[in-house]
């Protein structure tokens, strides 16, 4: 797989000292101000194609931004099943406290399922991690180690974990080739942060089309890394999932099929009229403003007596905007 | 401060492999079979004296265990302000997605809020974390290291970090003694884990009497850690209101007034009478089954594929249940 972006960042130079430096590290800057700071190079637009939209019942709009370059086939499913209006109809069945919101076709019997447009893959292979021997990294900027994974950060845009630690081998004019330091294959996954979306799956690991869909509302349960493909995360609008009731079910889900939460439809921006496309930034991570964001995150100042001097990756919180049209 | 149990756990023992470890350990029971092997001493009921009952307007009920052994004086101000019923007739006043609700006199103005009783503390200590020389550690299980702080487990019941390893000095026939192996003041705290809840406070960090109450519903906020009392937990109900609509304002605040959500009454469970007093029991931290639930947790079976072989302290999800008295 091949992970592209313009600019160089190194993987040294970002400490994450624990509570025993008693010494806090000199702090600067607020989160709030190192995105003021930020300027318009700082900021990547979210492709037509990587955005989906999805309206629930009473008009609330949950956005979906999609991440083609961690698990292509199960992004390129969804995208298939968007275009066909699948989604349009199915509903939220599953909301289960502290875990996750899960939406999809509510029919229990296989057969009384609606059926999946042709084109859709219907056994994806499980794009749950990667291999990163030779891999292009071209952004990585560390955030923290040990914790689940020996190595976690953000690639690309999107908080990584890796099972060791990402070292620079060599530059060229443009790019970083990854060189793990110790022998055999090495893997790193998406991460499910509060937010992340995923494609739900049976027992059997291949099961997962893209039809079925979960985000998640608690607790990062990082026990999922590695064991179901991620494919994006909620940029707005959760809320929207994150407050409905929760399902008294097992697992959470509805026991009663009037709670389930209709959805009307799920949109790929690129399929909706130029002037009525929904327009979003994300915050590079592969450039100086993320790394004084991530510290300014670990080091917070004013009502904090005292700063953490780290921060989780799941607390990192990307800084993500929607742009409005100038008139 | 004293901290007291009954039997003695010893920290070695549990190892905590990464992902580097590609031989998954052997794996025997899942969580719920830890649930079913443990026996009724495994158990320990949840005093009255440390149990509230929030009720909603609308009848939803919200269940919390105090921890008076880590903020004494902070619970102590909250039993005298659920005694005197202080806490009825206030609201829920804030919502924030992935972060806290919050709960207390929705007043804004200092002059027009409730009096407090008399016998509330108004200063109380800050009561954020302590210092583990010489403490008698009688239960703890280690979980994890590294993550925020060195070391992480839990205590007497309690999910906790230090900027210490551990270790177990000497033991007495029922004790065990703290020493930290290296020089200079140690502390530990409570960690903010989802559905921890803790006092509010403003700017001056002795501002929280306990008038003002909050607790997590996203991912652990551990930056809060020593910096604000940790108090209790939210043991049953906590879809009520996790589940609240989001607040529109700053920092998730209702920005009408008419969004709060009224708080019936707040009762100390002692204060009920003995027949309608819910009981709850929680799994002991301090023995066997506590550690192989750990072990269980991090190390899924079944529909995992790859178990971690690790969790984070806020991903035990200490087994709690409500007894039912038998007729």
């Amino acid at each position: 797989m091949l992970l592209s972006a313009a600019l160089i960042a190194p993987l040294a130079g970002f400490s994450m000292p624990l509570w025993a430096q008693e010494e806090a590290p000199p702090v600067r800057e607020t989160p709030s101000d190192v995105i003021a700071a930020a300027t318009a190079e700082d900021w990547r637009p979210i492709e037509p194609e990587n955005l989906l939209v999805m309206t629930l019942a009473e008009g609330a709009e949950v956005y979906i931004e999609l991440a083609p370059e961690f698990a292509p086939v199960h992004v390129e499913n969804i995208r298939r099943l968007a275009r066909a209006h699948w989604y349009d109809g199915i509903s939220v069945n599953r909301v289960q406290d502290n875990y996750v919101v899960q939406w999809g076709d509510p029919a229990e019997e296989e057969a009384e399922r609606k059926p999946l447009p042709e084109d859709v893959v219907m056994q994806p292979p499980a794009e749950y991690e990667f291999e990163t021997r030779g891999l292009e990294l071209l952004d990585f900027t560390p955030v923290q180690q040990g914790h689940y994974t020996l190595q976690s950060g953000y690639l690309n845009g999107w908080p990584l974990g890796a099972d060791q630690r990402l070292e620079v081998a060599h530059r060229g004019v443009n790019r970083v080739t990854v060189e793990p330091t110790t022998p055999g294959p090495h893997f790193a996954s998406l991460v499910h942060c509060y937010g992340m979306v995923g494609v739900g799956r049976g027992n059997n690991p291949d099961t997962g089309t893209g039809a079925e869909l979960y985000t998640v509302i608690g607790h990062a349960p990082r026990h999922l890394d590695r064991n179901i493909a991620l494919v994006g995360r909620v940029i707005e609008g959760i809320e929207n999932l994150s407050s409905l009731p929760r399902g008294t079910g097992p697992l959470g889900f509805y026991e009663d099929p009037t709670q389930r939460v209709p959805i009307d439809s799920v949109r790929l921006a690129s399929e909706l009229p130029e002037a009525e496309r929904p327009r979003f930034e994300v915050m590079r991570t592969d450039g100086d403003i993320f790394r004084r964001y991530v510290e300014a995150r670990a080091n917070r100042m004013g009502w904090f007596i005292r700063p953490a001097g780290a921060v989780d990756v799941c607390n990192v919180n990307l800084p993500i905007r929607r742009v409005v049209a100038e008139d």
